[in-house]
């Protein structure tokens, strides 16, 4: 029995930490849905008021307004998807991150298939109404300079 | 005295507010004081023992050994200097961020005076012995492609 209890409590223990970034992993994971969607509206809504967005070759972009100009030519140029590769929050789970790898698919000038692949990490902050908003979304490529 | 009361109030109220994220500031400022006098292995030591550089043109790098050969690389090919924006913790003060500009004055192949103005974004980890440690650090150009 001495062993079996041991065992439960390692399980529980495990499971506390996962449910810890669970919150996280799902706000990432309902953002990828209807990003990969080319939904416009609902994938802006994942941004916290003050939230920016960190886009290669563009300034900074702050608020709504935008970051919704970026997005819809993302949406225009090709195909996005992701999968978060690390996940965590604060003790005290107001703030948290997740990071990982994307794949970006779109024709080069002459019309051919082509695919970025890189990195991003993204910082949530928990709402007052619990839910998780995006407070920065940075990427990078992986490629070397063309 | 119950204006000055009141005064007294406010700033100490102002100051907690600034306090809370004056941690990773000073972070922020230490490394970069390490950084641009291209110390390696001070700049090494700011970041956690499961920190990752997130830098463009290249993978993921995690763990000192890996992020140790890119900050070598920047060190040899130009001079990097950064200014923060925002900062922030959460509740617990385990978790943070920085986040702000960056210029990097480089040598083009032939040789001219070069310089690349970016971003960047930093989560921060506190550390056991009360220090903040560097979980992420990723940063991209705002200059269009070359």
């Amino acid at each position: 029995m001495g062993l079996i209890v041991l065992g439960v409590g390692t399980v529980a223990s495990a499971q506390t930490a996962d449910t810890a970034a669970d919150g996280v992993r799902a706000a990432d994971a309902a953002w990828l849905k209807v990003y990969s969607a080319k939904d416009l509206n609902k994938s802006l809504a994942f941004f916290d008021d003050q939230g920016s967005m960190l886009s290669p070759n563009d300034p900074i972009a702050t608020g709504k307004a935008a970051i919704s100009k970026l997005i819809a030519g993302d949406f225009s140029f090709g195909d996005l998807t992701w999968q978060v590769d690390k996940a965590g929050v604060s003790k005290s789970g107001d703030l948290g991150y997740t990071s990982g790898r994307y794949k970006f698919s779109f024709k080069d000038p002459s019309g051919k298939p082509a695919t970025d692949n890189g990195k991003y990490l993204t910082v949530w902050k928990k709402q007052t109404d619990g839910s998780w908003k995006v407070l920065f979304d940075m990427f990078n490529t992986d490629l070397p300079p063309s």
